[in-house]
């Protein structure tokens, strides 16, 4: 959902730790002053280990982008236990209101989304994520008429426009200073999906 | 508005040639592999002048976003002879179908974007053109409920809310490869700009 902290569970501890490393260079850095170097300064073992691994700093992103794929597809497994109007509030307090940390998580996405239109093997991988996200906001809409919560809507066209409206608050939150009036994009967001959906549309 | 060409008309022609060459370099390289040798590689005149004029290739980015905040301020004066729901067609067009000038000019901005978490210079610019692209289409919303075409509403919720939506959508083309169904997401936001402003909202 780009909006949580990864490393929650890692059987590869050396390859978490590499990744661990990329990430907190990442958030410090940005991407275009990301450096192996820095990468390693972050490592708790040799940095020699790094590049029996890795050609360089954009295969530790793309092996890092890979991990946050595989962990959003767990995140969203589990959340199948709430009910539909319940998981439309959590995806949009995470995605909306995230916490410093998740902030920090948003700005790093950005740097590398930002290298993304040069770089074939990132486009790659924030293909899949999007579809991801995708596929979950599509699962809560079905979930909530399959359920009788909600209207029966085109769910693709539901998700690809809530996807698009919260990948764009991010985008603007992340690469400006004023941050608009969240809470006003929230309200109008909770309008527009009671509207769609019906009046229990969000928890 | 982010997808529309610069460089229309420019008095200062070095500024406007450095400037040129610039964008040039950026939408072939993105920002991470930009340097003022590629920035040189694409300005008819000496590298020497690009030094004499700035410290560095950030420094030409910064005063490139100026000139586009600049030419987004007249483009959106000029506009001001279409009503309310032409105006909004038009944003519509330029936003979600720009053409190829108009996709690259979006990569582009993605790429400096990118960097804007960790740059003060650019993230205050782009606070700046984010306020103007608002503005413009509250000045749109007023003038249609003026006209008395569109619904009374509340004008930078609505705003805030569609130019979220827009930038999502940009941020999403100029990073993935699947672009997902377009006229989906313009279907989509049609119904809403229908149902929040009345059933004239787009032309």
């Amino acid at each position: 959902m780009e909006s949580g902290a990864p490393f929650n569970a890692e059987s590869d501890e050396t390859r978490s730790q590499m990744l661990r490393a990329t990430y907190d260079a990442l958030q410090v850095h940005g991407y275009a002053e990301l450096t192996i170097q820095r990468i390693a300064d972050e490592f708790p073992k040799s940095k020699s280990l790094i590049y029996q691994h890795y050609g360089g700093k954009d295969e530790l992103l793309v092996d890092f982008l890979e991990l946050l794929l595989e962990q959003f597809e767990t995140v969203f497994e589990e959340d199948r236990s709430h009910d539909a109007p319940a998981r439309l509030e959590r995806l949009l307090d995470h995605m909306l209101s995230p916490g410093p940390e998740g902030e920090s998580f948003v700005r790093a996405m950005t740097a590398l989304r930002g290298e993304a239109p040069y770089n074939d093997a990132f486009r790659a991988r924030f293909t899949e994520t999007d579809r991801v996200i995708r596929g979950q906001v599509e699962s809560i809409v079905r979930q909530g008429i399959d359920d009788g919560v909600f209207n029966p809507v085109d769910e693709t066209r539901v998700a690809t426009f809530v996807v698009t409206t919260l990948q764009g608050a991010g985008f603007h939150r992340s690469t400006t200073d004023d941050g608009f009036d969240e809470d006003a994009l929230r309200r109008e967001l909770e309008d527009y999906l009671e509207s769609r959906l019906g009046p229990d549309a969000v928890r």
